[in-house]
């Protein structure tokens, strides 16, 4: 027999599927939604439902929204032929975080990854490569890291051979800001000597 | 009274001049020291003494080195027409490890700093100024931190100054190798994007 009631044990297990949700916190956790009032539990169990019933991914990039175009591809302001292609819809925050960029995004969902199964039909790609037309440059925005760059490479080969004329870019692999030289790994430092600029 | 004999004494207290060795260590260390055969004793104490009468400057990069001029400067296998300012004479090693440098140095012993009251004349960049005659193009490979970008702004200006012609360079600042965008800063980012090339 369980030593919690059932309807508690059900909670608990819920709560053990989130990342990081171990079996004592979920059972702190669940304990804090027995002893909140009424309406935060609802608010709670409102909000989970919500969220998969209201969300769903942009048709033409593929961010996650509630609206469809999403507020980057709807947005009369941001440059519409400026595309910039990311791994995860949180990249954007990244991105939008730094205040300087005014296109679009395509969400990837993913990066190529043959020892994880991960192939480009797995990615979406497919509904960047059929926006093309209206598109004057599209930036990789993946990570430097091994997936990130097969990934932009794959992208880049696939995008020159839809639309010959595209600009296609590569973002900066470099010593980060506010950091010490010194300190840089020497494939970061090679990149960086290579992508010199002039002053 | 001391707790230990003169000569003791005076080897820790020459010991704790040392950066991060503190009184417990420098005693740890005079006491192997006095432990030591004669030959490892002798030995330390003339390498201490040799590396200051050894090593100098090199009289054209600043690079310490005990030829002159150092062995990049001297070394007909390199291009001399290709210079990278450095801050520090340990930045040149990890622009080696990159293994795809071969040009030579110049080392400015520092950066700007206003605060710290590091003007200019603080700093190695005369005999840079006068050496341009044989040089094609400077990499400014100064720290992207504001000390760093300071000092290539000015060395920029006083370059351009000093021939008009020379190519003048900074290393790319972007996101490391390897490493995720979801953990760049805003400034990295921004960098990033801003220093895109074409793919």
């Amino acid at each position: 027999m369980s030593k919690f009631a059932e309807p508690m044990v059900r909670l608990i297990d819920e709560l053990k599927k989130l990342p990081g949700i171990g079996g004592k916190t979920a059972q702190r956790l669940a304990f804090h939604i027995l002893r909140t009032n009424d309406e935060d539990a609802e608010a709670l169990a409102a909000a989970v439902r919500d969220v998969k019933a209201n969300l769903r991914l942009c048709t033409l990039c593929n961010n996650i929204t509630d609206i469809d175009p999403c507020v980057y591809c709807s947005s009369a302001t941001r440059n519409q032929r400026l595309v910039c292609v990311v791994e995860e819809p949180t990249n954007i925050a990244t991105i939008e975080k730094t205040r300087s960029y005014n296109g679009v995004y395509h969400v990837l969902h993913g990066t190529l990854s043959p020892i994880g199964g991960v192939g480009p039909e797995q990615l979406r790609i497919a509904n960047l490569l059929t926006r093309l037309g209206e598109v004057d440059e599209v930036i990789l925005a993946t990570s430097p890291t091994t997936e990130g760059e097969a990934t932009a490479g794959y992208l880049a080969i696939e995008l020159r051979k839809a639309k010959g004329e595209l600009k296609v870019t590569r973002i900066a692999t470099g010593v980060p800001a506010g950091s010490d030289i010194e300190y840089a790994d020497e494939v970061t430092m090679s990149r960086a000597m290579e992508g010199r600029r002039e002053f």
